[in-house]
């Protein structure tokens, strides 16, 4: 047996070994407090779950067309409208198994073997290992709190080369939570109109934002693919469904790709999403969005006054990206120190990237504020 | 905007465009009769729903591991005992969203670019598209009636080059429905043993054949991938749920594939799998086996008087794959004119391949006996 090359740069994550190795700290009987988990603490809000019992009640159980549900694609195009003001147009929609298989879509369809593809180092660690998984190259751009953990234009400009396929970024940002500004979208737009390739937005984090209200990239162009997905705002994790808005010429062969690819999102999730968007689903995932929001305002301060640096406030997302030297020059180190000496689980910086990760943690507040503040009084002690 | 090569090699279904041309004219209030459609027309067995209402309302709706919950994993072992007699650890079984997604860990994790990946020609037309997506070559072993449509090892031996990363079968085969026999399982083994590379084989319509029972591939070799679903015996198409069972020194590839291609498969459909095997979920299963067996047994002779050669009874799955050369040159014509002029909608060869294509087309047998009564009819007055 022979393993395909491109799986020796396809690294695990180093937060799994964590994780495993909490669930045995936990078995053994000790008491772990989780920040480290990337998902969100609450569950499905109960009028998506009513809809689902109204599917299996219904029977709906065969498979939807490969692009997903016409009435979920219209209903993603009205939120749209309704939530950020842009018209979309439904044919550019296509439902996805989780927002994990819209990157793989779009990434299949514009990025040839050898192609680079610029990222942001720190960021979400699976789209370096799609970028592998198509023997392509991703280029981390290095980016820090002095420019909100995104590219500057300039940088974009001088990352681009002629192997460049495209630009995926995230909005708000995962592990740091920081948004793109609306100009720096534009300006990344001008060197594509030059250059060639694809900008992509990840806006999973969408929604899970607390200050004044986002646009999304939609509203700037609609020549850009935007990744969304109902795992985090909505609370549909395993659930399995995400969905992407392409141009319109990309969207025959994202449909082709995904009748052959996954040939259809989960039918039973996808008239259960119908219903993420009803007035009563919304109150509730309002009402969540405020809960994290009084976590990230409790929890920002409490570990700067332990010492952590976070320069830059995170404007969304579930997470906090601090800078740990003051502790340690092994942030690795540090996450499994604190774990099993402190009872407490975060994610290192070395998921995230290689530029300053060993400088950084990521605090994930995905537990009650309750859960924060026994972690916070563990630190304090510990550290 | 630059689209990758590879969406050059991978073709949409021309079934795609039938299905179609075949509601835009039901819409129009003419009757087609399908013959076309590779889903199973029973929905999923009512234990199984009721699982799925049980799991929704224990509110199961965060993710799981990324190779499944371990008592879905340990399910399935204990069905390759009860069914098969074989013994299969829990811990080489991976759950998947669907065989689609199985199919592209194994190959993604095997398969470099420029490899080489030995397939039937007819075969399942997905398949040479995930070998595509990996900008490897699919090759294409023509295959007909007089091997049953399966290679045989002599013809294995002469298509392996230095390149062959991995031969690809299926048993039941689609569109064919014919079985892979153990004499040459041992033989395609043989090869591998000398050259390197895996067998993969693909058993998702395991459970439907209707002659003595047939062994799994497992019970030959665990050095082979087999991969199977929940969509074809078990009626839960739109669950998007499968599994492969792996040699173990493969398995922390997969795991680490799966945590970044798709994190997990929905939940909802695993719980409710948990049931899939109970005995009042099976008692369902095999009566519907019992309807699929006696639609091929009549569909079966009937196009056979109708002129039709299928010269090798099919064992499996709920295809039939006729030689329509005394009709046309052109299957895929015909196919067309059937649909448009006599109303009954089947797949034309080419979706399967190019070998003897177009003396070839594909009836499903996924509708009720009286519809196919009804589809051999019409036939027998057009043609």
């Amino acid at each position: 047996m022979t393993i395909a090359t491109r799986m020796q740069r396809i690294q695990p994550f180093h937060v799994m070994a964590l994780l495993a190795r909490a669930r045995e700290l936990e078995a053994a009987g000790r008491s772990v407090i989780h920040m480290e988990i990337g998902e969100p603490d609450f569950m499905t809000p109960q009028p998506v779950i009513d809809a689902g019992h109204a599917a299996l009640t219904a029977g709906l159980t065969h498979y939807t067309p490969a692009t997903g549900l016409p009435a979920l694609r219209e209903r993603i195009a009205q939120y749209y409208l309704e939530r950020y003001d842009v018209t979309v147009a439904p044919q550019r929609i296509v439902v996805t198994p989780g927002a994990s298989s819209a990157l793989q879509l779009v990434l299949s369809a514009l990025v040839n073997p050898g192609d680079q593809v610029l990222l942001t180092d720190p960021g979400y660690p699976c789209n370096r290992n799609f970028v592998y998984l198509l023997n392509a190259e991703p280029v981390g751009m290095p980016v820090g709190a002095e420019t909100a953990w995104q590219p500057s234009v300039q940088q974009v400009r001088e990352h681009w080369s002629a192997n460049t396929a495209a630009l995926l970024l995230a909005s708000p940002s995962n592990p740091t939570g920081t948004l793109l500004d609306p100009a720096s979208i534009r300006g990344y737009l001008d060197i594509i109109r030059s250059q060639g390739g694809m900008l992509i937005i990840d806006e999973i984090y969408h929604g899970l934002t607390y200050g004044a209200a986002v646009p999304t990239a939609l509203s700037i162009s609609d020549e850009i693919c935007v990744i969304n997905s109902f795992s985090k705002y909505f609370g549909m994790t395993g659930w399995r469904l995400g969905w992407l808005v392409a141009p319109p010429a990309l969207v025959p062969e994202l449909d082709k790709l995904a009748q052959n690819l996954f040939l259809a999102a989960p039918t039973l999730s996808q008239h259960a999403a119908l219903h993420a968007f009803d007035r009563d689903s919304i109150e509730i995932l309002e009402q969540r969005r405020e809960c994290f929001r009084q976590r990230r305002d409790y929890l920002l301060p409490a570990l700067r006054a332990l010492g952590f640096a976070i320069p830059v406030q995170p404007e969304g997302a579930f997470y906090l990206y601090a800078d740990c030297s003051r502790f340690t020059d092994d942030s690795f180190a540090l996450s499994n120190r604190l774990l099993e000496e402190a009872g407490v689980a975060i994610t290192p910086g070395i998921d995230f990237g290689s530029y300053r990760a060993s400088h950084h943690v990521r605090f994930a507040y995905t537990t009650s504020l309750e859960n924060l503040q026994e972690g916070v009084r563990r630190l304090r002690e510990y550290l």
